[in-house]
């Protein structure tokens, strides 16, 4: 079994901790640049925060099941700290328990994959953008907003949270739709089933679409994207109580 | 094949019209009280409006398909007014294209079954209930509040609309919890797989369990229930364009 | 200088020392039940918690200087608890610093007074009341809901946090108007001027009007009110940082 | 009587038009530049939409009333409109109804004013900014968001409509703080008297302060301002029926 550890640039030394103790468990492991290569490897084990494994993922389309070590804040996607990290990466491996959630990926001037959301903001400050968002070719909504969000199941505890959108159970699959700060009364969050094909139209403004934070692509007006799921899962060794983990998580914020 | 015609007090008359038209296309058709006796029929004819299909769906376990002839206000469970219904409710006979939308069931003291929502609301009016909401024995959420409703996909667009609810894919298959006047800054809906159980208890005073506005079942303090999908779903001639009709309600309302 | 002391039914023994406290600084006090006669005394004393002043007050046109004495849970309206109310009542006493609150009235069969809010609820739960609502004779909105409530600035942090409106600096003089459960996607709270009529016209069902959650008045179908400022405010002994009080309340709620 | 006909760009004629309209009913009117220097015009025409009378605001400090020819889309600022600006303009200036709204002003590296509001907003967009907010000193709120407004009750029917707040009476003076896109589950929208100082600090990203869409400036992780009420209201000619106006606009949107 072949393991790379990728790494926040801050958390360096613990990667190559990592490293050494996945090598005297009998792991070929090797401290890896975060790219397309790392696919080629039976797991990743990320040394940071939820950010270095949505940062990660960006480089991957296959995706072997990650483990993360979390060096940060609380995270949702890690599965042990420095302080009991060799247990449970033991076990882990050991059991090779492997859950898939759900990514979307959209496609303008180059493809974008994420496994949170995708935003598409307005590309000027305080002006507002046109959005028509139709769902298997069937308008559903049309508005001027600051942005829009489509978000995965996942999704909905990151950027979707600061939205009117609900909280979603991770395992299932499904595309959460919701504006932000829409010009308009009347409007709800939509959630659609997984297999459908949202497809939103901007006008009057350029816009940014970002996935997951971290991979930006301009929109001029009049463009047209589609957003579906994506044939690529994430892959993650499993987490006991996910559900328990939210609730606590979301208990924290306030 | 054997039809059952159920209606709604005042149009009486138009079913015994649709009655003798399904006998004139060769259909054995009679019409019928609402009563648990009508699931032994091959098809269900219901004229009148959502109401009437939600009260006759109150009686049945399983569910022969169901059309629904509109004789009162637009709504998104019907398939015909008693203009077309000939055209449409011969054509709906000839291909059997059927679709099954899921309902959600509790236990009290009696069962209750829902195709929209279950509505467990306080029973003294201006008085708040203190609800604890738990998914597969996980806690997700307390709240005192006015009430509490778990709904279906197809539910998104009924009670559950006048909460912070978002409209959910009437083809998914999952449960919307959400509170009514929740006495308590930080919340969400949520929305959570089919198969997961849902268990709520009460506390602090008497409650109402209402099921799709129709059957009322009186719950004291102390109560604990689960809600769950039904093994029975509700069975409807399909409709072409059920985004579309959603979506046109929508903007109808406001 | 002659002080009423009310009290909830639990906390009489409290109410008597608070009682023989103020004998002893010089103040003719008594131990009263709620009444209008109370209205005569110089100052009131009130042994409980916050529902103990909204009863109060219930009872009362013209208000003498409220001291709050808590009993109960954290209260927005009290100035102490068992533990330093002496030090506190006699300061308060001594520099007699009164504030004003608003209060709202409405005219129906009888007349309600409210601190807080006037709630009007559907009196069949579960069935949805139409409601019509005019400002100085401009409609401004009509919608289907549970409920509404015309809320004072106070009691933003009442009934009304349940809803979507916002909090109010408790010294403004303003209304809050705003739905409980709206079967409407597109409504806003209005929060308007307190020299404003609002008029609401009610239709389809009966309702309960509620004052402060106290006093209750049927509502047939078809009845209309007007709600405006009530001419007799409440009148409290200061409070230092009421604005610091809420923020904590707030806090602690979640 | 002089008056300054300011006008939106595409305008230009009908400016003319307008001013020698002025001329033939004995107003010395002049076509003029948006400057400052209109202050010592005893009246103001716009030409335009409510953006131009939000700009020709930009540049005065003491106000002269002013009257809106409407040559755009529905204003809720604006008097007239091209077919019937005579009559009504004749009239306003006869009667001279002049109608003060409070502005606000926050004072950062420059002086911003606003009659609708001041958005601070994150200057990277999908990254969020860190906001401390106090009211006259105590603090009220701490979250993370895309951005924060601080409106006017005129403002309240502009770019606050997108967020959760209350449409407020046009006739009150106060202040609505809201959010955008909070990362944060427990908020509420504030309302606070007008002579309140509202403390924003802002911290971990660069962030944009923008005064009624226009005018814009910098603001560094760190800053801090005050917002307060503007000593300089805004002045124009009285419209008969705002609030119906309002509900009106709020019925087109959707």
């Amino acid at each position: 079994m072949r393991a790379a550890v990728v790494f926040k640039p801050d958390s360096m030394n613990m990667a190559e901790e990592v490293r050494d103790f996945l090598l005297s468990i009998g792991v070929d492991a090797e401290v890896c640049e975060q790219s397309r290569e790392i696919e080629k490897y039976d797991i990743i084990v990320s040394v940071g925060g939820d950010g270095t494994i949505l940062r990660t993922l960006q480089m991957l389309e296959k995706c072997p099941p990650i483990f993360g070590v979390n060096t940060g804040k609380v995270g949702l996607l890690t599965h042990a700290n420095p302080d009991n990290y060799r247990v449970e990466l033991e076990k882990a491996i050991r059991e090779m328990n492997v859950e898939e959630f759900m990514r979307i990926e959209c496609f303008t001037a180059e493809k974008l994959v994420a496994l949170n959301e995708i935003a598409i903001l307005t590309a000027v400050p305080a002006r507002l953008v046109e959005f028509h968002i139709a769902v298997d070719g069937v308008k559903i909504e049309s508005m001027r907003s600051d942005g829009l969000l489509a978000s995965t199941p996942i999704g909905s505890t990151a950027y979707a949270l600061s939205t009117g959108g609900p909280i979603i159970d991770p395992y299932m699959r499904c595309m959460l739709i919701v504006p932000i700060a829409p010009f308009k009364l009347g409007w709800k969050p939509w959630v659609v089933g997984s297999k459908r094909r949202i497809t939103v139209r901007i006008r009057g403004r350029p816009c940014l679409a970002i996935a997951d934070g971290h991979r930006i692509v301009e929109l001029q007006p009049g463009a047209e994207m589609e957003i579906r799921e994506s044939p690529h899962p994430a892959r993650f060794f499993s987490i006991g109580n996910r559900m328990g983990r939210i609730t606590e998580m979301l208990r924290q914020m306030d």
